[in-house]
C-alpha cells in the first residue's frame, strides 16, 4: 500500500514498534498499545490553539503567495466584494435586480411596522434598510441573506430599552440610548468574529431558539392586536395574561370596527397570498409582493375615504430624506454608556445568532463555505456605521432571505438593489404613506411572524430529543407568558444545563460479547449479546476530566457492586477481571488519573483486576507521564476489548 | 451461557433481531446495527432523572423493608452515628481518645492564630473547634476528618469581610457580618446536598485547586511576617508586593528582634519536628505536639523574662467561657443581609471543596463509601448551628485530619474527644495564653501552611497536562501576586474555559488499519496503521451536540479537503466513501441530526458515500425518529468500521 503517512507521525516511536513485533510469534496475534510517537510541546500547543480558534484555517490561501498577491488576496479577505465582482456579468445581474426588487417591495413595510416594535419612528427602519445592506454587500460572504431590520430583534430591543426609558416621555434619549445599543450591537459582533469566539453563539441549541423564536412571534402577534382592533389605550406588558386582559376589557368601547374590517380583510388577503406561495413555489411572489399591494390599496383607499376621520389611525408622518447622521447622539460617556452597552451584548448576540443561522442554511443549500468569524465581522462593522447613521440593530431577516434565495439572487448585489429602492422611497415617496392604516401595518407585521412559528421543527424536536424539547417549550412559554428576557434567560439556562449534565454525567454501559464476531458492545443496545464470565466490561463514554472522574469512579463501581449482588443471587462465579473499554475516552487529567488510582485501589482491596482496552493517543500518554500505566502493569492494556478478554479468560472465550 | 439480561433490554425489537438473523447465510458475516429495544418514555426519563441526581442510589437499603425498619433507616441516614454507634467498642475507643487529644493538641494554637486571619478575637478560633465538631459527629459520615477553622477559609473569609467593613473601627459590626456569612455558607452547603447539586464543587478543577491552596499558603505565610517580625504598622494589602514593601521599609525602625529570635527558634523547632515526622512515619505525633510544647514553653519564657516589656507582642486577652449565642447577631434583613450571603456562599463553596476532598481521600484510603451530598448536608448543619453560637466558618483541615487519620483515629468521635478539650480549654485554660507571643502563634501558621504547597503535585500535573498546570500556576499568582478573589476567579474562570473546549471543540482522528488486525485505529496514535485507499475514515471523538455540531461538520469537510488535495498531488485514486466512526458519539441532539444532513448534502454534492459505522444506542434510536437514517439509507450503517469498509471495497481490503 502507498500511504504516506503525515511526516511527524513517521517519526515512529521505537518503544510502539517494538511492541508490536515482540508479539509476531504467539498466536492468537495481539496488537500490544505502546507509547504513540512523541509530540513537540511547542507544535502541540500550536496544534491546539489552531484547533480551537483556526479550525477552518482561514489563512490557507495565504500560503505560498507573493507579497503583492498577499495584499490583494488581504483586502479580499476584508471586502469579498472585490473578490466576486470580476467574475460578476449580466446573467447574474439579472438575478439579482429581479430579487433586489423583490426584497424591497416586502422590506419596505415591514420596516415601518418593526420599527414600531422598537419604539422608534417609522423611519428609523427605512434607515435601517438602506445603509447596513450596502456595507454588508462589501463586506459580508454570503450571498442569499437580506439584510435589515427583523422583528424579534425589534421587539428584544424595544423591551429592553424601554425598562431604562420611556419610548415616549423621553423620546430624544430613547433614540440616543437605541443608538449606543446599536453601536455596542455591532461592537460585540465585530469582536467575536475577530477573535475568533464566534463558536460562543453556538452555546444557544437550535431546539431553545426554535422555542424562542415562535415564542416571541406570538408575543410580537398580540402587540399588533392594538393598531388591528384599533385600541387606544393598551397595556405595556408583552405576556399574553396582560395583552388579552387589555384586548377583551376594550372590547365596549375601545375596538374600532372601521380598522377592525380594514385590517381582518387585508390579513386574508396576505394569508391568502402566503397560502398561493406555499402550495406552488412558482408563486413564490406572490406573497412577497402581497404587503407592498395591501398598503398602496389601504392607502389609496383609506385617502378617499377619509376612513381617519371614522377613527382609523393612520401612519401621519414618515420623515422625507434620507439617514442624518447620528455620531454626537450615541452615549460615550454617563450612566447611559453602560446600558446601552449591556443591551447591545444582548441584542448584538441575537442578532447574530439569528443572521449566522441563516447565512449557514443557505450556504449549504447551494454549497459554499461561510466562515463565521468573518461574517461577524461585516455584520458587526455594518451595525457600527448603521449606528453613526440613524439605524437600529439590523441583521439578516429569515423571511425576506428566504424570498431573495427564491427569486433567484445571486449575489449580495440583491442587498444593494434593495437598499436603492430604500434610497428612493426615502428620497421621494415617505409622504405617500401618510394615509397608511396602522392596521395594515399590524395585518403585515402578523402574516409575517407567524411564519416563525415552526411547529413541524417542534415536532421533530419532541421526536429526536426530548430534553430538547422541554428547552424549546421552556424557551416558548418564558416568552409568552414573561417576557424575551424571561424567555432567552430560561433559553440560555436549559442549553447551559444541558452542557453542564455533558460534562458532569457522561454515560457509562456494560459491554457484552455480539454472537460470531469479536466485537463488543452495549448489552442494552444488543440484546443479544452476552457477557462473558467473570469478567465485567465497562465502557465509559467521555474524556475522563475533573469535572466528572469523581462521578466516572463511583458509576464504575456500583456497576461493579450491582453485578456483583445479581451474580451473588444466581450463585454465578465471582467477577475477576474489570475491563474498562476507552475508546470513547480522549483525553484525562490529572483529577481523570487520581479516579483512575483509586479505583485501581477499591479493586485490589476487592481482588478485582483492572484493564485497560484501547486507550486513546492522549491517555496513554499521560498514564506514562503519571507513572500509572507503570503501577497498574503495562501488560494490563490492550488494543481492543476482545484482546483483553482472551487474555483473562482464553478458554471461557472460546465457548462462547 | 446462562447470562440474564435485564428485564427491560430482554423485549427485543424484531429488526434488530430480524436484521441479524438477515445475514446469516452470507459469507463473511455482517452484523447489522438494527433499532435498539424500545424504551418506555416515562422509564427512560426517570433512568435519566435518577443518573443525574442519585447516581449512588442512595436509598437502595431501604428497598423492602418494613415501615418502621424505614424510620429507623432514615434516622441513620440523617445521623450516622446511631448507625455505628451500636459496634462501637472499647478498642475503637481506644484508637479514638489518642486520635481525639492528639489534634486538640494541634487545633488550639491554631485556632488562635486563624482567627487572627480571620480578623476575629482568638476566642471564636476556639469556638469553632468547640460546637461543629459535635455536629459533625452526630451527622458526618467521614470517621477521619478534623473538623474546625482551616487557615484558606479564615484568610478568604476575613478578605472578602473586610473589603465590607473595617474589622477594627467596626468590631461589632463586622463580627455581625461574619456570623451573617457563615450562616449562609451553611445555608448555601446543605441546600446544595439537599438538592443534590453537589456536583457543582466538581467544577473546581484539581489543578486550580492546587494552585489557589498553594497561593493561598503563601499568601498567609506572608501576613505571619508582621507578628514574626514585631512589627506594628502594617500593609492591608495581601499581595507579595505590598507585603515585601512594607517589610523592608520598616526594617531600620519596625523589626523587634527579641521577636525574631523568639519566633526563629521556635520556627527551627517546629519545622525539625515536622521533618522527625515525616522521615519516620512512627513519629507523627512530634510535629501534631510540636505546636502546642512551642506554645507552653514561649508562654512561660515570656511570663518569666517579662519580654513584653521589651517590645514582644503578646496575646493579652482570650475571652473565659463557651460560646454566647449569637442569633440575635446574624443580619437577616438590611443592606448586609445581602454581603453576607454573598460571602457566604463564595467561603462556603471553597469550604465544601476542602472538606469534601479530604473526605473523598480518607474514604479511598480504608475503602469506605462516602456519599457527597450527606457530608454536604452535615457540613451545612454544622455551619448554621455554629453561625448560631458565635462559630465562623469551619471545615475539614487537611493538617489535623492527616494527624487524626495516622494517630489511628476509627470514628468521628475522635472529634467530639477534640471538641470536649477545647471546651475545658475555654472554661479554664484561656487566661493563661495571657502572655503567649504572637510570633509563636505566626510560627505555628508557618509552619502549618507550608504543607499546603504542593510543589509534587504541580510537578505532575505539568508532566501530565499542560493545559491543567496553566490553570495552576494561574491560580497561585492570582492569589500571590494578586488577592484570595482574584485568584479564586482565575481558578473558576481556567476550570470553566476547559470545560467550554471540551464541548466546542472535541476532537477528530483519521483512522487506518492497524497490520494483521480487523481494527481500526488514529494514525498518529499508530504509526503503522494504513489508510485504505478510495476510503476516508474519520472518528468524531464526543457526543455531536448543539454546542459542537457546526465544528464537527466542518471538520470532517476539512479532513476530506486535506486528504483529497493530498491525493492530488500524488495523483492517487479518489475519495468515494466517508466513513465516521461513531463509537465515541454517545448521544446526538436535533442541532447535531442538522450538521448531519448537511454533511450528507455536501458529500453528495461531490459523488461521495456518507457511510456510518456503531452509532451508540441514543443516536441510532434519534437517526430513525428524525427519518435521517432512512435518507442516507439503512444499510450503509455498519457495527464496525471493517464491515463497513468490506461493504465499500472489499477487493481492496484483502490486498492489505
Amino acid at each position: 500500500m502507498d500511504q504516506s503517512i503525515e511526516v511527524q507521525t513517521k517519526e515512529m516511536d521505537s518503544r510502539s514498534m517494538s511492541s508490536s513485533r515482540r508479539h509476531m510469534q504467539n498466536e492468537p496475534y495481539v496488537h500490544k498499545v505502546g507509547l504513540p510517537p512523541k509530540q513537540n510541546l511547542f507544535k502541540e500547543f500550536k496544534a491546539t490553539l489552531k484547533e480551537t480558534f483556526f479550525h477552518d484555517d482561514p489563512l490557507r490561501h495565504f500560503k505560498d503567495q507573493t507579497r503583492s498577491r498577499k495584499f490583494i488576496l488581504g483586502i479580499q479577505a476584508i471586502f469579498p466584494i472585490f473578490g466576486w465582482a470580476g467574475n460578476y456579468n449580466l446573467s447574474k445581474f439579472r438575478g439579482d435586480i429581479i430579487a433586489g426588487l423583490t426584497i424591497a417591495s416586502l422590506c419596505i413595510p415591514q420596516d415601518i411596522g418593526y420599527a414600531k416594535l422598537a419604539n422608534l419612528d417609522p423611519q428609523y427602519g427605512l434607515y435601517s434598510s438602506f445603509v447596513p445592506p450596502l456595507i454588508y454587500a462589501f463586506m459580508g460572504s454570503s450571498r442569499d441573506i437580506a439584510i435589515g431590520p427583523v422583528a424579534v430583534v425589534s421587539l428584544l430591543l424595544g423591551t429592553l430599552l424601554q425598562n431604562e426609558i420611556d419610548p415616549i416621555k423621553n423620546k430624544v434619549e430613547y433614540r440616543r440610548l437605541a443608538f449606543t445599543a446599536t453601536f455596542f450591537a455591532g461592537i460585540t459582533q465585530a469582536t467575536l468574529g475577530f477573535l475568533r469566539l464566534g463558536f460562543l453563539i453556538d452555546f444557544l441549541s437550535h431546539a431553545a431558539i426554535v422555542g424562542f423564536m415562535g415564542g416571541a412571534a406570538i408575543t410580537i402577534a398580540l402587540q399588533q392586536l392594538k393598531g388591528f382592533l384599533g385600541i387606544k389605550h393598551f397595556t405595556k406588558k408583552s405576556d399574553i395574561v396582560s395583552v388579552m386582559h387589555s384586548v377583551f376589557s376594550t372590547i365596549e368601547h375601545g375596538w374600532n370596527w372601521q380598522t377592525i374590517v380594514i385590517g381582518a380583510s387585508f390579513l386574508s388577503f396576505l394569508l391568502l397570498a402566503k397560502y398561493i406561495g406555499k402550495k406552488n413555489k412558482k408563486f413564490f411572489w406572490v406573497p412577497a409582493i402581497a404587503p407592498l399591494i395591501s398598503v398602496v390599496l389601504s392607502t389609496f383607499f383609506v385617502y378617499i375615504t377619509r376612513a381617519d376621520k371614522q377613527g382609523v389611525q393612520i401612519v401621519n408622518h414618515i420623515e422625507k430624506g434620507i439617514n442624518p447622521s447620528s455620531v454626537n447622539q450615541i452615549y460615550f460617556s454617563g450612566e447611559y454608556l453602560l446600558k446601552g452597552f449591556r443591551i447591545g451584548v444582548v441584542a448584538g448576540m441575537i442578532a447574530l445568532t439569528e443572521a449566522i443561522a441563516i447565512g449557514r442554511t443557505f450556504a449549504s443549500m447551494k454549497d459554499y463555505q461561510l466562515d463565521g468569524n468573518k461574517e461577524m465581522v461585516a455584520l458587526g462593522a455594518m451595525n457600527v456605521v448603521g449606528s453613526m447613521t440613524s439605524c437600529y440593530v439590523a441583521t439578516g431577516s429569515f423571511s425576506r432571505s428566504a424570498v431573495n434565495y427564491m427569486s433567484g439572487c445571486q449575489t449580495a448585489v440583491s442587498n444593494i438593489i434593495m437598499s436603492a429602492v430604500v434610497f428612493l422611497t426615502l428620497q421621494f415617496i415617505t409622504p405617500l404613506f401618510k394615509y397608511t392604516p396602522n392596521a395594515i401595518l399590524a395585518a403585515i407585521i402578523i402574516s409575517a411572524v407567524l411564519g416563525l412559528i415552526d411547529i413541524e421543527a417542534a415536532i421533530l424536536i419532541w421526536k429526536i430529543d426530548k430534553f430538547d424539547f422541554v428547552a424549546c417549550m421552556g424557551a416558548f412559554f418564558g416568552v409568552v407568558f414573561g417576557t424575551v428576557e424571561i424567555g432567552l434567560l430560561i433559553a440560555v439556562s436549559i442549553s447551559f444545563a444541558k452542557i453542564l449534565l455533558q460534562v458532569t454525567r457522561p454515560r457509562t454501559a456494560i459491554l457484552g460479547k455480539v454472537p460470531r464476531t469479536t466485537v463488543y458492545r452495549n448489552i442494552q443496545q444488543y440484546p443479544e449479546a452476552t457477557k462473558v464470565p467473570g469478567v465485567l466490561i465497562v465502557r465509559v463514554d467521555s474524556a475522563i476530566y475533573f469535572s466528572n472522574s469523581n462521578y466516572i469512579k463511583e458509576r464504575i463501581l456500583r456497576w461493579l457492586t450491582d453485578e456483583e449482588e445479581r451474580l451473588n443471587g444466581a450463585s454465578l462465579s465471582k467477577i475477576q477481571f474489570l475491563i474498562v473499554e476507552m475508546s470513547p475516552v480522549t483525553d484525562i487529567d490529572t483529577s481523570g488519573i487520581h479516579a483512575l488510582e483509586e479505583l485501581q485501589r477499591s479493586l485490589e482491596k476487592r481482588d478485582i483486576q483492572l484493564i485497560l482496552a484501547n486507550p486513546g493517543r492522549a491517555v496513554i500518554d499521560k498514564l506514562h507521564a503519571s507513572n500509572f500505566a507503570n503501577l497498574m502493569g503495562e501488560n494490563r492494556i490492550f488494543l481492543t476489548v476482545a484482546d483483553a478478554v482472551a487474555s483473562c479468560s482464553p478458554k471461557l472465550v472460546e465457548e462462547v
